[in-house]
């Protein structure tokens, strides 16, 4: 997916930005038992969808990256899909 | 805690390094399932603990990273205590 087309996917994707070649977004919780919570739910549907975000957990604050390493590390619709994924949940 | 006596300690912590400041280790798991099931494991004990780690899930494998922000960004007994829970759980 070129650089321009992946802008474009990401105009309805709150937050999510083009960082370092992955598409990147942290999430703030109330508490790391809140976070937790939710990484367990985003884990979830990584393992449904057979794609797995890098995840950072630093308390209360969840950074995800996203990138295709079978595409050779090139952005994908599988990181479109799964962000599109992980936005449905809530934070 | 000064440098010495945390590589005292290090010493029966099998894997556990002092790297930039904090205690850090690597656990690699069969697949992203294990490592998520072995996170949710960390968390409840971080959580007990009222201390917790940095946590960098990459597929399957795991990096925490300890250092005690409430006493200045050093590494102190709360560190090493939690090291020690973790390395109870098994991998």
């Amino acid at each position: 997916m070129d650089e321009a087309t992946i802008r474009q996917q990401l105009a309805d994707l709150s937050g999510w930005t083009l960082d370092g070649g992955m598409l990147r977004k942290t999430y703030t919780f109330k508490n790391f038992v809140a976070a937790m919570a939710w990484v367990t739910h985003v884990a979830f549907l990584a393992e449904a969808h057979g794609h797995h975000p890098d995840i950072d957990i630093r308390y209360n604050r969840v950074t995800l990256a996203l990138v295709t390493h079978d595409a050779g590390n090139m952005v994908t619709h599988k990181d479109i899909d799964l962000a599109r994924a992980i936005e449905q949940i809530g934070a």
